[in-house]
């Protein structure tokens, strides 16, 4: 049989010291305003009930052991490469007995602030941020507040912070040089948001590998606005009405790749040999696709892995030097470029 | 220039008081381990610097507003529908400066529980919960407790509870009766997992589709396991390997669907030539499959956001009568099963 002990709900506390849930709430949650009076008679009421408030969080928040309560700041929920990010911090976290709360802000630094404050306030023991832009002030505040916070994704400008990504310079080379070795020498590139770093350098990939072959770079078929499927279908449209148009396509996300392949099928090209594509984000539905997409596949799972080590370990030692965690990509070669 | 008051954090508090940070949130969580002497000397300091805790959660729970914090329990973040339903959901929490935690618990009832415990000691205004399983205890005990709750996609056996769901059964018929209008007799379904009253839903109007046209149910080509990837690989595979193959598959959801596609892909068989196939699920993928997916469209978006606009009622008259909205589908026809 279950004792008063252990079934006592807020309720109880409420009725026993003849107040609101809402009162019962503001004094547990230390809030000010409360009278003193007020706060003693839940104090009693919290004893003679045996109420126990915030046990799971007390528990998970307890600083000896590996249990935490971890808030999760993520860019676009939209985006399958950020939900592996999420599997793979999820699956360490719950190894470890810790939990994950997750804000998806939408690209919106808005939002982003919003979901900081929040996750603030529900004090949990530290944060995994993919920064909206190079210059979050509100994440850079995080951490001059003195929380725990590991980057995933991009890095800050103004602060040295631990930070977990793809080689995305790297991918891009491998990518544009792929094609490049199969005979393309005008393959166009359709960016992401140019105000993220990743995009920049994956541009910068794309640019060395023209220069690794001595292809001529056309700035022309560089182009980007966001990084979602609208734009891929718009660059698309226009790089397919170009009167020299390229013969291949780089797309540097899996919305824009997505934007691209229906475009490509409503006009109906032949996929790869009348347009070769391959997209940055190796992704669930890319081998059920026909034909199949070649693609930079990103670790998104071990980037989550990777973030949510760095995180208990800054939680362990505050003054620890950043770590500048760089994971690999690969490419998979399917039918989508073609082969030699 | 900013004042102290602003700028007060934790750390200010805590060195005023001569106490440590942890102990400064013990205080402000209501801990009742901590003595009455060093609570006091956590009050005073929080008076002196100024220091607003849990202001952004206070101001969300202030009761006569419309500012919230909701919690969101998710059983699958890789699938795109429940991605659709989180979108509806914090489009409209935003609008009215509220803001959403998200629980990913993985279709796993241990993890279900953990992330209610967590939410529940974290005090949300309400929750969002699709349940594990139509039997689902937690989700039980935390209405009984007197919680806001709505249940989206599937309800609770035992209890009256706002739901919000897809006429799953409706959806169902209309894809099957699309198959065999197009002269199909001998058509597959593979299910989701079968304890989620969805899935039974929607085996039952595949049935009642072949009884409207007079044509005979084979149990043997309705099959199921598990609502994801993997489960379409392999049931794929046994279906196509019967000595009397279907002439169409109908799959539960978009993970399943996939699974089909890339069995189908590898095994060279064309679609819809040789197999048709039509999906339960339309997401933001389909129009960009080769030939593009026939799919049942359940409208995640407007899911969320009738799920969120009953769960502010539910707070606002927490005896109102429960409320059963069922979302219509709507078959988007496109290549995957030809036309007539």
């Amino acid at each position: 049989m279950k004792t008063a002990k252990t079934v006592a709900s807020l309720k109880t506390v409420a009725s026993l010291a003849g107040v609101s849930i809402a009162t019962v709430s503001r004094v547990l949650n230390g809030d000010p305003v409360v009278k003193d009076e007020t706060r003693l008679a839940v104090q009693r009421a919290i004893k003679t009930s045996g109420y126990h408030p915030n046990r799971v969080a007390q528990r998970l928040r307890s600083t000896n052991r590996s249990k935490k309560l971890i808030g999760l700041l993520i860019p676009d929920i939209q985006n399958p490469f950020y939900v592996d990010v999420i599997r793979g911090i999820e699956e360490y976290a719950y190894a470890n007995g810790s939990a994950v709360v997750i804000g998806n802000f939408s690209q919106d630094p808005k939002r982003e602030k919003l979901y900081i404050d929040i996750l603030r306030s529900e004090s949990v023991d530290g944060f995994i941020v993919a920064p909206s832009h190079g210059k979050d002030q509100d994440v850079e505040e995080l951490i001059n507040d003195g929380h725990a916070v590991v980057c995933i994704d991009r890095g800050l400008s103004n602060l040295n912070v631990d930070v977990v990504k793809s080689d995305n310079e790297k991918g891009a080379f491998n990518a544009v040089a792929h094609l490049i070795k199969l005979g393309h020498k005008r393959i166009a590139h359709i960016t992401g948001d140019p105000a993220i770093p990743t995009t920049q350098e994956r541009i910068a990939g794309y640019i060395a590998a023209h220069k690794h072959y001595g292809i001529r770079v056309d700035q022309k078929i560089i182009k980007g606005k966001e990084s979602n499927f609208i734009s891929g279908v718009e660059i698309t449209k226009q790089l397919l009405a170009l009167p020299d148009r390229p013969t291949a396509i780089f797309t540097a996300n899996n919305l824009l790749t997505l934007g691209a392949l229906e475009t490509i099928l409503q006009q109906e090209l032949k996929i790869p040999e009348e347009i070769a594509i391959v997209g940055f984000d190796d992704v669930y539905w890319a081998t059920s696709l026909n034909p199949p997409l070649t693609a930079v596949r990103q670790h998104g799972f071990e980037i989550g892995q990777r973030a949510i080590e760095l995180l208990y370990q800054r939680i362990q030692q505050p003054d620890r030097l950043p770590a500048n965690v760089i994971v690999k990509t690969e490419l998979m070669i399917r039918r989508s470029c073609g082969f030699k």
